[in-house]
């Protein structure tokens, strides 16, 4: 079961603790009008970012890129670190904070748009389109002439057996999203990478990111100042309409939006 | 490249830390006679222990099990702990070092014997035998009801594959070996492990022995403790004569020995 995360404002209300015209981030799913108890919402404050950051960067993608890169890869000042899936909500924010972090970020995308965002916008170091990129290999060696050292994976399938044969000794490698995997009728077989993990005595670790749940005030927090500096952007890509939504999922799993798409159901 | 572990008695010596008859470990390889300048030799006590043991139970595959195991794995009591090449010389101890901590062992070997040998003499709770199993899967289900939280894995390839399914949330994987890989042209495609370790939030790391050598005495004081207590026991198997030991090493590559294959150059 997923349940797409919403802002939503208040307009009617029956506990105290909820004013009409207050805005909250929830998980009620797609619809115009949902009831809540108030358990598990958050108040946003809409004066201090846009209340759509709540589904974004100060959000569960932002959270995903804070704690999922951070805390899995432990990314050393000086090191390589390639983000497939880069032009996404999170991949997007992980190579900024591998910047940050003073390290190398080289993204894989899905086309050239996304690729000169990535470089001319964003600040990566190198980008490429896997779409119209024969040698994904070649590709990496050639990006990443050191290496890698952190790999934040949003993508499996051939674009990660190709970063496998390109990791350093004691990789760190962060599992995040399969998206390639998630609509086929059974796995595909593929590269095994154990062999690769041996060889490097390099680690590979899945996430969820209910994991960090305890610790998303400092990573709300350490984000908002990034963006208050100016060291993080972000994009939305806002489509109007419920009678969009469906288009706007299939248009993410088909790799479609460039940073965080959202659906806006109706005016603020 | 990689060098037997030997060990050897000093025939002559003009190093006066050196006396002739003196038991020594060492990387000499494959020959009867060799000069050595003293380093990187271990001393052996063989008051204390066969000195065979130094390249097994005390040696490098007994710290492989010792850390690759407890290091990475990180059991728990009550836990289930699947080792494949589990009657081999690391295989062994890592089932018997899980029981010492609690936990359910359950072993992947190449044949009946070994399987017995596993359940009968060295503690584990199950094992089966690859070669005469059809559904690894459904093997494994059987044999670990609880799901699988470690998996110490010397074998790599389809043995590997059928344990990602019956992994637990939070599971660890030690990657040992990929013997089953080690003498193909080509790697053979398989199951991508990825979405499991994302969906179970699982951790799988390769590892090289050389990482814990500062840590050899913690390891080989503890071995050498559980064996006295008659809570650890190992096998060797023993070939006799140099021309036999091209033969003994395909052997191993094979599976055809159980517990730690030795080859016997001369009487002590």
């Amino acid at each position: 079961l997923m349940v797409g995360g919403t802002v939503g404002k208040v307009a009617q209300s029956r506990n105290p603790a909820f004013h009409v015209g207050d805005f909250f981030a929830g998980y009620w799913g797609w619809q115009e009008y949902a009831v809540s108890d108030g358990k598990g919402l958050q108040k946003l404050d809409a004066s201090l970012a846009p209340v759509s950051t709540a589904l974004g960067v100060l959000g569960m993608p932002g959270m995903t890129a804070y704690f999922g890169f951070l805390d899995i890869c432990q990314p050393k000042p000086g090191e390589t670190v390639v983000v497939s899936g880069a032009a996404g909500a999170v991949g997007s924010l992980v190579g900024q904070i591998a910047k940050i972090k003073g390290c190398r970020a080289v993204g894989i995308a899905g086309s050239d748009d996304k690729v000169a965002w990535l470089t001319r916008e964003l600040g990566f170091d190198g980008a490429f389109n896997y779409k119209t990129t024969e040698d994904y290999v070649a590709k990496l060696r050639n990006l990443c002439p050191q290496g890698i050292d952190c790999y934040f994976d949003n993508v499996g399938g051939s674009v990660t057996d190709a970063v496998l044969p390109v990791l350093n000794v004691r990789a760190r490698i962060s599992i995040c999203g399969q998206i390639s995997q998630y609509n086929l009728a059974r796995p595909e077989p593929g590269v095994r990478p154990f062999i690769y993990l041996l060889n490097k005595q390099s680690r590979a670790e899945g996430f969820i990111i209910s994991q960090f749940m305890d610790r998303f005030p400092e990573g709300i927090a350490q984000m908002a100042e990034w963006i208050k500096q100016g060291k993080l952007k972000y994009r939305e890509q806002i489509v109007t309409g419920f009678e969009n939504a469906p288009h706007a999922l299939i248009g993410v799993l088909q790799g479609e939006n460039t940073g965080k798409m959202l659906v806006k159901f109706a005016e603020a």
